[in-house]
């Protein structure tokens, strides 16, 4: 490893906003790791970088770093191109759900490693476990082979990714220094290089019911994400999209499912359909690239017609049963169903993410802390989209959820987030931008 | 106590410029020093507090909850008014020695309980410590009684006082958040508060021998400390004093006591004496608003003549006697002195004080960790003051170490921090500015 220095040095420098050289930085990572460096210097560093940012070069040695604290993924003998997605967090987004398989349907190989969600954006996982039967969790050997056979996988990143990521995220929990791009874009770039993929497409969530409130602040995020991965020499692109209104009309886990399952076979949301095949085509299209002759072709047809088609459903039906999920098995639903109807006639003019999300999220679809157990059926799910006719009385949206007292503090976290007025709403475009290296 | 606060919540107010409510300051004092809010949290908001600052509300209401993790010291009954002095740290900064029997002989008395050394600015305790026999651990009830009877203790601050700042402290040592004024401003002023003085003088030192470089910085610190003391009804004023060149001829334990009885009989070098002189019309001043009816006179006479005449230096035998110590005894010495001569003929004019205090340090006579021992002999001693002619290969200074070993580093340090040259340097004023509640 390299020479010893004084944290305590270290921590002065980035307070007073100068770079750490490569090697130091390569030191307070691994001396991190190893329990040479204590939270409470680490957390005093990760204050000073919240302040001070990170130079682009410190940055890269940073995620580097984390990513060398543990393996990074062997996948080049799947035998098609690798390309993944991140999403940092939306509410209703089930993308990835649908994206993975329609990906794989059009010849590339997408390794979804995957983390469960935290506050009021779902997490995949969270997800796909509301399918009777299906396991998360898969030794990396089984993943290769899946990603081989069928080309689609979702499933645990294992601890052995960015272990480094992994203490540094649970500290910056605790310690309010969540909110860096430099921190955020690492922690996210070293799990997704460590998992071995070649090209990385990065759906960044811009609005109220994001991370990144303003469109500078997530193109920014985008482009330190975008330079990362090409410093580490994967091919990574990034769309920004809009956040401001929930993806397609359910919120919750077997909610989304269900929903997902209804744009594979060719139906769904319109919005979902959008996101999906915008990110898709953007995904074929760096994988085509890496397209080996030999392997079958990788971006000959439009993800739009195959999606229409309903081709990506029976790669679904065959990654989820491979992980011991019954692809026809019924749901989980919720025990108790409320309707909320329109408190009058007019066009829904808001619908709120963020309070949509935190509704959901209150009906016991999210968790609060790491260790709290998510219920498969809770969830909100709304039949009108923004701009669309209401009429007095007749019904809204559904709150379900196995535990009635929640009821009130959903209700409670929604009562700003939808809007009733005598003009339709302007629908806001869905793709704000893109981002290329 | 006050209500409960999310942690998470109040650092990030801090780290988005925020002030706390005062009920908050309360509860964030009093959660990390119950060990509810744990040491990596309170680091993160301490650099929040580097970053961010402090208003002058949140900064009393830190200094009061500080205060009040302990227990404040009653001294109405010690019969005279009562006043204290604070240097922030200089190198041969023994002013202390001489002055607390100064003001004690004027007829105030001079409760001053102090910490150790730690870098390379020596602690009154160390100093004191290298006389036989004195001891600086003394019960509060004894440490009245020799304030009632002599007017002048030198004692080690009790555990009780303050102990949210030892926790603090000792935390903003490891992760780099030692640099802030309000940081700084209320661990002094949280100590000196609950120490029971009436009334406190502060010695801001400036220069490159002290821990403020800039008069700007040492006078923020200064109007700091002095806005806390007011608010907490502790009349309390501030000199800035110059600390680029080092006080006195010595620097180093044992050295600077024998400097300090120096003065204390009338003699001894010219600067000790007018930066101890001006320290104590300051505090004659402040006592004097105090003095009683029925008590001896305070600040009649002045202790420019108190001292010339040696009237202050029973005291201070009586001080040392009272605590174990035999002022008679003859002071510790290095085992090894090696005399460096001066390199050209000339003006000494360079005399660096962070130089001479280093060299000091690394001789012995100071500590790099907190469970270091310091030896009584060790330090330096020079022969000629800033300005003062030397000749070719005549002592210039002394080096006193009871291990040779430390000879090298010694030497190295003093490298840059002395010069010879043919004019002699222009002498720049001690006392550079007053600040007054």
């Amino acid at each position: 490893m390299s020479a010893a220095f004084d944290v305590v040095d270290l921590i002065r420098a980035k307070r007073d906003g100068r770079s750490l050289p490569p090697e130091a930085v390569d030191w307070l990572i691994d001396a991190y790791t190893r329990g040479a460096v204590a939270d409470e210097q680490m957390s005093a560093y990760l204050m000073a970088v919240v302040w001070r940012g990170m130079s682009a070069e410190e940055l890269a040695r940073w995620t580097t770093a984390m990513i060398d604290s543990g393996e990074r993924l062997d996948l080049s003998g799947v035998g098609r191109p690798t390309v993944d997605k991140h999403s940092t967090g939306g509410v209703g987004d089930k993308v990835s759900l649908v994206l993975v398989p329609l990906v794989a349907a059009c010849g590339a190989a997408v390794p979804q490693l995957s983390g469960r969600g935290l506050g009021h954006t779902g997490g995949t996982l969270d997800k796909m476990e509301s399918i009777p039967g299906w396991r998360a969790d898969l030794p990396v050997a089984r993943m290769r082979d899946q990603l081989a056979d069928l080309g689609a996988v979702i499933c645990a990143a294992g601890a052995g990714l960015a272990p480094a990521d992994r203490r540094l995220y649970a500290l910056r929990d605790v310690t309010g220094t969540v909110e860096s791009i430099p921190l955020i874009a690492s922690s996210i770039m070293s799990k997704k290089i460590a998992e071995g993929t070649s090209a990385l497409v990065l759906d960044v969530k811009v609005g109220g019911g994001a991370f990144m409130t303003s469109v500078e602040s997530a193109r920014e995020l985008a482009r330190t994400m975008v330079d990362l991965g090409a410093a580490a020499g994967v091919r990574t692109e990034a769309l920004l999209t809009a956040m401001d209104v929930p993806l397609g009309r359910t919120a919750g886990n077997a909610l989304e499912v269900a929903e997902a399952v209804d744009v594979l076979r060719g139906g769904g949301p319109p919005d979902v359909v959008e996101v999906t095949v915008e990110l898709a085509r953007l995904m074929i299209d760096l994988a085509a690239a890496d397209a080996a002759p030999g392997h079958g072709p990788v971006g000959v047809r439009d993800p739009a017609v195959v999606l229409a088609r309903g081709e990506a459903y029976p790669v679904w039906r065959a990654m989820v049963a491979a992980q011991g999920g019954d692809p026809d098995a019924e749901l989980p639903r919720a025990s108790t169903i409320e309707t909320v109807t329109a408190p009058a006639s007019g066009y829904l003019t808001r619908l709120d993410a963020r309070g949509v999300g935190i509704a959901a999220w209150r009906l016991g679809a999210g968790r609060a802390r790491k260790e709290d157990a998510v219920s498969a059926g809770a969830g909100v799910r709304w039949f009108v989209g923004l701009g669309d006719r209401v009429e007095v009385g007749h019904p809204l949206l559904e709150l379900h959820t196995d535990d009635p007292a929640t009821l009130d503090r959903a209700r409670e976290a929604l009562t700003d987030a939808i809007a009733v007025g005598p003009a339709p709403a302007t629908a806001a475009p869905l793709i704000l931008d893109r981002v290329s290296s």
